[in-house]
């Protein structure tokens, strides 16, 4: 049986990082199969592949090992962690990097990754990718070990955590942030996750007793610009119109019909985003 | 046995979005490999992505199934596809992305994907390409399923078609134009496919009562550059001098020699390329 | 089994031209995983590759397959080279894109791709990674053909060899040069392999008599700047402080911590790098 194996890195695909762990993890783990969620998380930001992770990992199937490393410590004496939620085993530095993805779980073992024999015989201080990280990652992908021997249970409550994004809720505004501007230009924001009710409707799916959002009425601010109403889709404004809509993860996106909203409205990650002007109609 | 699935997108690699369908495939189909095409289409541009399908898709396997997402109207009412080949299998939003492959088809079988349990459950209105196309690529994959399974079945001339890529030709001049600029700054033209006879001679491999072009008299223009001759290789010119030659595709194309042709002269998609001053020898 | 191909290109990703060769391989060889290290080679520089398949074959596990395509001689009367140490098979053009790895085998056995039955029928003029050595490398990965079927054998003393990177030694001075700045910013050195023996002496891996370095008194020059001492980790300086260290393979490099050395220092390949000031304490 293959076993998946799902990368997440900041190594970008230049040089031969990433094909090197790959390689390690082949002699480890015979039968692994790599998915590569992606290579080009900025150099070192810890919290832009903490949110990938977020919006990804429950898109793979059961028993997916993650292999996350944005890893500025590396050659410090920041943890290295196993983490295991029953459902998928995460290998990644002891950062913050899983911290959106292990808040999502009741209960989750943690191990720090200190058995020599489960690293490369000589580890280097510089790529602790290739010689810690991707061979644990090979052995939890083997599935016949005891995660024990991976080394010493770490008591959860310590693990880094990020601050969440911000996302700020009172009577007549939702405040929010950009989080990520993707491929598209699409900047994507704290704002969610969202579920729709209606067409006039939307509500955070966390606020239980928050007052639903009047879809069509609700004011957008992002930057300079107002936008009225939050659409369904692209196709219901014109091309290169800008709109606000959910994005394929449930958070509040602006976009522009065929066209980048971060080119066109200078968003950056940061930028406060607010809902204003919507009736209470919970 | 492992079951090929080709992947083209405009999704970029800088976010989670071609990781995540292929997370999604990997969950409906253990078995899947992949193997990317490209992801780096640009963006919403639907007849790049139908010209890169074009040359690629004949060098894989029989059975592999092609996904190709370059999806402006996601969201709208236009319809998902899947086609099959006899040999081959696509899965596409019906918008031309395929029209140039299907058309080298004699007989195809072409299905709406609109069967509620082969796609994700919940669907959302931006990412059809993991909650429509991926989870449909990967059931076809398994091969285990009626082809009626994925919905109606739809009359072939009804799919939507692109307009062929520019190629005139009369006694004096063939007429075409840039399609497409490699990533070596190779310009590939509409003018072929070519078939070689000899080294004096060379004819489209389409028109076949055309006059045969004298390969070494012919006289090409692209830009404000004339080039004598069509060559066999580009070590038949010195280093950084200008060639046309027959790309691997059968198609004339415009390069330089360890250099790049795009930038030298100034070449975009869409510019004229002529042929002229060759003597009919057919 | 599933048999791993390792490909190293200069094609980049925009294209189809490596998705193309896996299809190919995979028609070939059914079993065949890929791993990519790099398509991001700089176009047909020959010497960045033949760096970064030193650095990375090592890596991988016995039996893998590396298919090695920087080929600005494509066309021309360059052999096509299958070689085999034993432990590996690489398939690449001669054109030194193997040379520094093949210096590293003791024996090896070296053949011409020149069998037609084990290429696709017809080969174009431009695109031999796929009409030659992309079947080549599934032949050899399928592993039921004798080395002997590809070709006639060739003197391994006749392949094309790169002169290797500056290295010059002195009784005060170690001269080498930048060759390669990575995706981080990092700007890699010739100067290596080097092999810790304490805190103080760091000693060239290959150089059995030289005088061991003192690392911390050792000054390192780096276009106009100077660098004392030679650290263990990013985390010994500050951020975005200037440091030389170790790199994973084994050569010194100059970094900036949780920076870009090659910007900040303005580095570039080919730029002279020195180690002065040290005590010989062998």
């Amino acid at each position: 049986m293959s076993r998946t194996i799902a990368l997440l890195t900041d190594f970008g695909t230049r040089d031969h990082y990433v094909g090197v762990m790959k390689g390690v993890m082949r002699g480890i783990c015979p039968e692994a199969t790599f998915i590569d969620i992606t290579h080009e998380v900025p150099a070192q930001a810890v919290r832009d592949g903490a949110l990938i992770l977020r919006q990804s990992y429950r898109f793979f199937p059961t028993g997916t090992v993650f292999l996350a490393v944005v890893d500025p410590g590396v050659g410090s004496s920041r943890r290295a962690l196993l983490l295991h939620t029953g459902q998928y085993t995460f290998v990644a530095p002891d950062n913050g990097v899983l911290s959106y993805v292990f808040s999502e779980f009741e209960a989750i073992q943690a191990f720090a990754l200190e058995n020599p024999r489960l690293r490369l015989q000589d580890v280097s201080s510089t790529f602790h990718g290739r010689d810690i990280f991707a061979p644990a990652a090979a052995y939890a992908a083997n599935g016949n070990l005891e995660l024990e021997e991976f080394g010493p249970a770490i008591d959860a409550t310590t693990l880094v955590r990020l601050p969440v994004p911000r996302l700020e809720l009172d009577a007549t505004t939702v405040r929010g942030e950009v989080t990520r501007i993707d491929h598209f230009g699409n900047a994507i924001t704290s704002i969610g996750p969202l579920r729709w009710l209606d067409d006039a409707h939307l509500q955070l799916a966390s606020g239980k007793d928050y007052p639903g959002l009047n879809a069509s009425r609700a004011r957008i601010t992002a930057g300079r610009h107002q936008i009225q109403g939050v659409k369904h889709a692209y196709h219901e404004v014109s091309t290169h119109e800008i709109l606000a809509q959910i994005d394929s993860a449930g958070f509040l996106e602006i976009a522009v019909n065929q066209g980048s909203a971060a080119q066109e409205l200078s968003l950056h990650v940061g930028d406060e985003i607010l809902i204003t002007h919507f009736a209470s109609s919970g």
